[in-house]
């Protein structure tokens, strides 16, 4: 595997800079003959996309995607699915005031470390913008699951800074810019936000999801399960710092007695395991949670070095978001539905070719 | 990557079930020229093997372990590894009653519904015992880690149930059976433990680790940082619920002003991040948190089905944890040496091949 | 993928040296509930064994195979399945003439200069020997894809030096020693290996073989071809210095209009592809052949260094082959399954898994 | 491993269809700091490019390279390296005579009985189109290893049907129009090519190829051996029925006295084991030799079959070669320079990073 790809019958590996010409992705592995549009591709980027409310980046991409490859007439052909982007709003300015600093708590510092070169104009490969295409990739395997299995996966926000949300009614978390099915507190998370951008600070926020509809037996114990596999794929998206399954941490103080999920007349009387056992699905909901560090890019100033290892005050100006967790929203699905699309398709390479 | 295959440079495989007649291992990638002997392996075995306090199981396996290839003259070739430990104490016993039933909260039940077989035995594959080959190849990574790089490993337990631990002195978290640090509360956690024991129920743990004096430069963007790999090896140890990297969870709540981590006269002033910014190891010490559930083999009565459906009533006898997260301890460690320790060869294989 | 490893979905990795304890290996992704007993691969194993005329090494090893995890109850259950034979006939003996000297065509040069440790005690991991696992393993392979899909393979000896054989009646290539079904020329082959053992010098083989009933489908382009894995399965077998599909070098001068294969009333004209166009299978017959060098191991004195870089002359005593491609035949035919039956897994986890 | 990529530490990936709007490349674990231009690229590309004789397809590409990622103010940043090409001779025309026609010897056949769709405008994803991508990222491995280790690649045309040609001066094998140092003899080879064209008709080639100055120690056995693993990237080139290494089939009619390749005064007095030794380096040149299948694509009539099952005769018009093979030689020299590349990265991944 190579280190900008993941999935192992359905292969995602993408590439490009936050401020280079295009970005892109190559899904490989894809089954033929599903119908796909770029249209269909566009919904899901919308919902990703900055520059939509006040409440995130100014950044505006067309995010305008198109479809180079594994794609004729209309449908997948089993080869490679190449889905390109132009970034079209990387401004050209003047980068010299940063272009040797290291700015608290970003990719900088360990990436200077590490390739003893650094992209000055943005975060190169460490920005959020290369995860469109993972929303890009995952609107395919979204429309997969769904056409083949009836899979459905939703992910919205749980809590923002210390503002815990309930669940709600999630079907309507796109009418809203913080993906809530909570939608009686939206005032109050405005209020929260615009204070936030006020102060020039961020917050971090908590994006819970699910997948349901998800037939028992996907995951490969024991070192390519679900939940780990999952693990992997949301701690690999920017900013991620931790993972829960099912009942997560809370399981800690759990008795096992209440923790184990009974079995009643068919029916599991509770989800504690997250729709998963021992690395294989069961059939409840797949659920899971992932926790979203608030940006370090503020307009409070912030003590660093640069390249010289001289001490320096940092303050950061120009487009970002105070809580850059609500826009992983889309991206946590895209993931989820990646992770499990492979997984079925795994599943179909060992146990359904004969047992 | 096979299903029990783990690592890109440094390829760990592991095969055998609970109550075979052997369980084994392979390590591909090894340096040659490292002195190992079956000795040094046992010591971290020692480390996890059940049966040495009344608060663990009370299986007693020898954990004799052999090594059949892969060293020569007490020298690591450079060839694969194979560990191999023969299963002492898997008693034959009468299983008739256990057969066909789904024990609340156990592999049996994803297991059966994904191979259509159950090793009714025991866990077979998804018992606890294959990772005590993580243990011993870990073993071989700790050493080789320590020796060409200084770098440490160790991890402790932080919570109990709702008992909170503090980290205390981690140099004597193996002078007792709770590999605790806070050795104030030893007698606290003896008798919470009794108490479990007697009630039939259990409950889950908190394992808190960390990695010091591990170089800036680890870790492989965007698919292979150092963190989402961390993520997916703790997540693939049994009954592992959660994963924390640096401050996790509570960055939620933190204001990006007090998260992000500054940098004054050199010094990080915090290490919110865990050691690692985007996926990439800063110098700082590696920190993560792991969840582990309460086992489900009760002595209370679970309602649960057997496989034709029908309901059951299931009580789990015989020999058992109250808290198996406590044992995680010593795979925590191993599974963060040989993730590190991938990540070292996988960074020679790029970074210091030329710049 | 480890260096020990090859296949996608059927991952086959071997371990042990030549003189080592023991020799084993583990096949990862084997769908569950296929029957398979000890007795059965050991069918398999006596094909390749040494020991067994007068025209293969006087190494008699028992190969008594031992299937340690992966089978419960006689069927497979989809976990890895780990076999291993104990090394019985490694006699020990005085190396002090050898231990230092590079015997010419061995991989005791190549070794030494990558690794810096030599075994001295036989090729250690560069051994024939290592072979025996693989056609252990690859009789479930071939198990599997005769049960599943009637797939049948074999393999022959073409030419042996410069006799060249027809095919013959491959159905008794078993029933002499030197894997041919062209009978009438046994005694000629005896006369002749009989010569060569005389002269202490050794001579080269062609080995042609052939998988029939193959379905249309199988091959994963372009990196993933089913001639390209063909092709990198045979040159990883001892040995080998050529590959060819098909027609092979024959068809460098051969007119397009003859090396097309054309159809009439549905049928093939001939098989120049081999049965593999644009490295998917067509349904024809798989045609491949594979050349292996003489050994060089020879009575004959030959002129080489030692690891001082010192002068020295080699004689090579003990036991050896003086064609060690005849015994190659049976390694042919389980790779050839074992790469086959991947790509069975491999076609399910993608085109099988919804159009 | 997805489909479409190969390679291990140097992982390359390929998408795009022969008539698409853009074929392209992702080339992922290239090292940091080296530097690169389109220009140096496209003089590769010239050397693959049709068009330049009339012993070629006339199909005239711009092969216009662009870097879009991995590649800042002119230098590899250790990030995927994507190139993209536009096609813009993907000649729109009427194909309604050969879309549901199976070309004999062609891809046509197996996609469709694999993928149930094909690509009617030309080859999609079988076509040659494919393999200039390869050519482009072999140019980045060629740079760097001269640059690295002053290791060099080249290939030449041994063979052009039964016209068998020699080395001759390699160096001068780029002035004419079939990569042949045996220059005498190129007035042959036009008039032979010449009448090949006027009788509609092809012919086979054969490619020999060497790669000088490569270290010892480079290869990972067993299934990552340096010969396997060349022998993979060979026959996934376009038309390739047959690989060699060192003296090849040749060998099987060898004695051993004459095949193994003795060392006086620390000089090999032969080459016979084509530089590589139990799949790992000697230190010797690496040689190789690759035979091309005539092209199916003739003037001349075809009985085959349509996708209804129906009686066809096809006759191919447009734009081909008489000869493919003559053009694959500056692919074989590119993937055998990724493929020593990645093996570089490997050895250091492995070896380099602590005895």
């Amino acid at each position: 595997m190579s280190h900008n790809s993941f999935g192992k019958n359905l292969v995602f590996t993408s590439f490009g800079e936050s401020h280079g010409h295009t970005i892109g992705c190559v899904l490989d592995g894809f089954p033929p003959g599903m119908e796909i549009t770029p249209e269909e591709i566009k919904v899901e980027l919308r919902r990703r996309a900055t520059g939509q409310s006040r409440h995130t980046s100014q950044r505006k991409e067309k995010d305008d995607v198109h479809i180079v490859s594994g794609v004729f007439e209309g449908k997948t052909t089993g080869h490679p699915i190449a889905l390109l982007i132009e970034n079209t709003d990387a401004r050209s300015k003047d980068y010299s005031d940063i272009a040797e600093v290291f700015r608290p708590g970003h990719a900088d510092y360990s990436y200077w470390h590490k390739y003893g070169i650094r992209d000055y104009r943005g975060g190169g490969r460490s920005s959020a913008r290369e995860t469109t295409m993972r929303v890009a990739a995952g609107a395919l395997a979204k429309k997969w699951l769904k056409l083949h299995h009836d899979i459905e996966i939703r992910a919205w926000l749980s809590q923002l800074g210390d503002i815990e949300l309930s669940k709600g009614d999630v079907s309507v978390r796109d009418d809203n810019p913080f993906f809530t099915g909570d939608t009686e507190r939206i005032a109050e998370l405005e209020a929260y936000m615009d204070g936030l951008r006020k102060s020039g600070d961020s917050v971090g926020a908590r994006i819970d999801a699910e997948a349901i509809q998800v037939p028992a037996g996907l995951g490969e114990p024991v070192y390519g399960k679900l939940d780990a596999e999952l693990a992997l794929a949301m701690m690999s998206i920017n900013a991620s710092k931790g993972v829960e399954i099912g009942a997560g941490f809370e399981s800690v103080a759990q008795a096992g007695s209440v923790h184990r999920d009974e079995i009643v007349s068919g029916e599991f009387q509770s989800n504690h395991a997250g729709g998963i056992l021992a690395g294989i699905s069961t059939g409840q909901p797949i659920t899971l949670s992932v926790a979203f560090k608030p940006t370090s890019s503020l307009r409070i100033p912030g003590r660093s070095e640069n390249i010289h290892g001289e001490p320096v005050e940092v303050i950061t100006k120009g487009r970002h978001d105070p809580c850059v967790g609500i826009r992983a929203t889309p991206i946590v699905e895209a993931m989820m539905a990646l992770v499990i699309m492979d997984h079925v398709l795994r599943n179909n390479g060992q146990i359904n070719s004969g047992k």
